[in-house]
């Protein structure tokens, strides 16, 4: 699977009164970077949401262990890439490292969420098209 | 052990364009759950922390998993409790429910964080005092 | 005009590494002190906004300034009101007092914009109803 | 004065419900805008508040006019300087254009708070360094 890699300057506004990264910070993080993978292989939301019927991409599951803190100023590697694509859902994979060292290992699951009238939420799990899968590869 | 439970109206800040809560928002929640606990047992961030010779209580796990949105002025119960004390650790959970379904299961695994100069990053774990933990009980 | 108070405890979430309440956050308070006002009245956006054919109360000018910090556990007073209503537009102001001395004077015009496919972005501004303006005298 | 011009692609996380910016967004912007014309003048907040006796940067006055929506995937164009010294106080201008337009004009009014034991909060409002200024000029 491709694998798409950013620099990120700790500014300011990211980090708590303890002075660290504040832990939600990181999933505002890992959301922008799962958007931005898909904006890499040329899938911009607001234009392939439509598209392909969806409503969006929902997280049915998240977690991170943190093994150190960022802080302000400091330069990290956000790495980020799909790990696995289940029938409807897809598993994200989002590891930051600083100086080398991992700090952070997170993970979304991710639905195929069709807009579909007839479902309760208006939305229904559906199976992940075999060319957006390709992209990623 | 303690429970600890609010009623949240959803509001529209809270919400992300697919008119859905924005996942981050959920852990924004839950630091903001957990600190209302400790102020709800007379245990003051801002004043206990420097009493005890902390630097804080720094998360080193987290999750979530989520089986139902939350939208623009559902009202939700919010419940937190600490599920489990592990000598320099401890869990907590926070369980959202809307109209008495579970639409969220969420944990935070927290480090009683002493400060010592001596550290590397001048911080270290320290067993959790007993009269902290009898407040909970 | 009515007059909206409540009491907010400051949390750490709300701050930043100058210990203080990170500035962005009022703005946060103030969107959500003014929606708390259409609630306390009756007028829920979920619900009032497709029923008067509203796409929205966007911004136009926004404004603060701030002449004392809140910290982590201080309680504030936050105290709303719709300051005037100018045929397309409204001004609500915020006030924030600590220990009874004003800390922030902010204020939002907005708009009401109505759903018009016509119009170039899909709204425009609408005048302003009789009976939403009679709920906040 | 320098300006300081980046692009911005607006994510997902930055809009709200109405699919737009969510207004404090951009004074989160705002923040890390000011922070970041200091970075490229090599002036990192970590390290030259502590070497000038900095306690930070404060905001005393702050504002913006709207004159257009950005939305999800919309590149805007942020740009930012000092507009004034004065004294003790500076004021930096933000303008953001989408697609050579301009849709945000903000400013902040920021103090120079010199960290004194002596001041009722522990801060006191310092003449801000030639030095300084000139790096901006």
């Amino acid at each position: 699977m491709k694998r798409f890699r950013q620099t990120i300057k700790i500014m300011f506004s990211d980090c708590d009164p303890a002075q660290i990264v504040f832990y939600p910070t990181y999933f505002r993080l890992f959301d922008r970077a799962t958007q931005q993978m898909f904006n890499d292989v040329g899938l911009e939301w607001s234009k392939f949401w439509p598209e392909r019927g969806l409503a969006g991409l929902p997280i049915v599951d998240v977690g991170a262990k943190f093994s150190g803190p960022a802080r302000m100023d400091d330069e990290v590697v956000l790495e980020s890439w799909i790990d696995e694509w289940r029938g409807r859902t897809f598993v994200v994979k989002h590891q930051i490292t600083k100086g080398g060292k991992t700090i952070v290992d997170g993970h979304e699951i991710r639905v195929w969420a069709a807009k579909d009238a007839s479902a309760p939420e208006g939305i229904k799990a559906a199976p992940i098209p075999d060319d957006i899968k390709a992209l990623f590869a």
